[in-house]
């Protein structure tokens, strides 16, 4: 795979990674059970200390009634939206023409829900309040995603969060939120995760993105949303008899990372402004409002790949292991900010974007 | 917990159980991992060495084309069934009526994927060829459970199979097959897996079970077939990030288990033999066929009780931790032999049956 991929190979030979939380490998699960008892009993089917108390925990964490773990936000998902069509007798929702639901899973609402979704908003822009109230046609549920990942990671003005609120609850509508990376936006926000929350009827989390986990999700909601959660938990075959590999995982990097948000959010805008300031380059957002961004270069996918090589291998600093050609002459990549960041050194840093600068404005 | 439940708090503190493979803890995942070295990576959404080497493994011990490991082994039936009945555009499929599907999936399969289920056979035998070639409806799918679990765990004859195959391939009705305990049968066919795998079109196995692992389940199958599953798998929610966690345990207690498959058969046979010396207690079937069987007592629940916790805590042996209420003068449990059963001391073990036959016979 390597040797047809030299960036990802490139990358990988770095010292230093800009981006992410470090390696995906067996060692993220080796520390967080390194200080685990072997006598800790696994959950057995969605009961046991281990797996009600992490549920617990995040349910007040969340400002919610209560929480029940998901193996994938997939499933989460797509359970809370038929969850509420079933309450109110219609198989519509809105999201976001580049929600998850709709552009990663396959169409599993559709194929297993026979949920339809009615798409909101430009994809090149958020979900604002006239989207909603000009909406043609009654909908069960509307689901925000925050920040919408596929644009860069975008936000809507905190008023419009608690107007598009009001006005659902008004007309009965439900709220679900995509909080895949709810914690790396509370920052920007400046508010708490349940402050957020208390906006929506039910809300997922994931554990694998800013906190870094193994894998895992948690769905929050009142006790009969949650009640219901758990039979479709079950239908959809992630009523594991042993969940814990991913719950104690998460359990051990959400202590770990949820205090590190404001300081990723913060070295996201500082590296955003580096790419910035290079010719042919913006980032989406130009300044970020949370861990994330994409890059988009005004060059080439074959035409930067090699200068990015050249630079891993001078200053052994991976800013990308992938390059997304957007057209023949552009291409862009995501970032989201994790404990590498802070481990590269700033003269390396400065290096790197010197090196960027030079190389890509003589394209 | 504990305290409400006396039985299972005394078989806790036995020091040797006669069933299973061990306490279900976080020591069952430290040993799998311990030799495993931190660089090793994960899986990446079903891709990566972790994940294809695994499933190629058990694709070729199986003698199919190829495989995809499934966090459940629910995911992965209804899966089967679907891309089954897709095939024939008939959404019928027939199976026993104690199957998993039937009466431990909160009816995902009707739910989910609007598949009406032919209940074959009296719940008190297994599925015979008679019973299919007396069905007065076309099915797209027969499943298979071997063993029935849900009865004591009991097999059909193998030239029974053979037939079933047989007439399934004429008259184009595919058969899947529920091998949830698999390994654990084919000691008593004597046949390879792949000589049982090779009747069936399509084949799940789990690897918690007589395999002990966390969890997880391998689909098998020809190309078209799991490439269809791997879209499902990812419908349902289950193609997660990383699912390294329980394919490392899985492979581990595979090459573990798998030769002692054999000794858990004469095991259980050697155990169900004890029992069946009891006035009041008999085991189903009379003579396991695997590495399980259940034994029911003419005994009240409410009786059977306090005899059990007094023969514990008198031997320090543990046989079971709960048992099942059958009706007011009756109740039982199941056992299947693992790790746990070699340890007891035959003397001890002796002395469990001398008290058990003296205690129940006083009843």
């Amino acid at each position: 795979m390597s040797k047809q991929n030299p960036l990802l190979e490139a990358f990988k030979q770095t010292n230093y990674q800009v981006a992410g939380n470090g390696k995906r490998n067996v060692q993220v699960l080796k520390d967080a059970f390194a200080e685990v008892d072997g006598e800790f009993e696994s959950d057995m089917y969605g009961k046991g200390k281990v797996i009600e108390e992490f549920q617990t925990k995040i349910a007040e964490f969340l400002g919610k009634e209560t929480a029940v773990f998901f193996p994938s936000g997939t499933m989460a998902q797509q359970i809370a939206l038929r969850i509420w069509c079933d309450e109110k007798g219609l198989k519509k929702v809105a999201y976001h023409p580049l929600c998850h639901l709709e552009i990663h899973e396959e169409d599993g609402l559709k194929e297993l829900h026979h949920i339809e979704p009615v798409l909101l908003a430009d994809k090149n822009r958020v979900i604002e309040l006239k989207d909603v109230v000009d909406l043609d046609q009654e909908i069960a549920c509307l689901l925000l995603e925050l920040p919408q990942r596929e644009i860069g990671g975008v936000l809507p003005d905190y008023d419009t969060l608690v107007s598009i609120s009001s006005y659902c609850r008004e007309k009965g509508i439900k709220l679900d939120l995509d909080g895949a990376r709810l914690f790396e936006i509370l920052p920007y926000y400046q508010k708490t995760a349940a402050e957020v929350c208390a906006l929506f009827d039910s809300v997922y989390v994931s554990f694998y993105k800013g906190i870094g986990g193994i894998a895992g999700a948690i769905l929050v909601g009142d006790k009969d949303f949650i009640e219901k959660s758990k039979v479709w938990k079950r239908r959809h075959g992630g009523d594991l008899i042993s969940l814990y590999p991913y719950i104690v995982s998460s359990d051990y990097y959400f202590d770990r990372r949820i205090p590190k948000m404001e300081q990723y959010y913060e070295e996201a805008k500082e590296l955003a402004a580096f790419y910035n300031q290079c010719d042919s380059v913006q980032t989406k957002p130009l300044v970020p409002v949370s861990n994330m961004f994409h890059v988009h270069f005004d060059v080439a996918k074959g035409a930067l790949e090699p200068i990015l090589i050249e630079i891993y291998k001078e200053t052994s600093v991976g800013l990308t292991g992938y390059l997304q050609e957007t057209d023949e002459n552009s291409c862009s990549y995501e970032v989201s900010i994790g404990d590498q960041y802070e481990k590269v050194p700033k003269e390396k840093l400065a290096k790197v974007f010197e090196l960027l600068r030079e190389k890509v404005s003589k394209k």
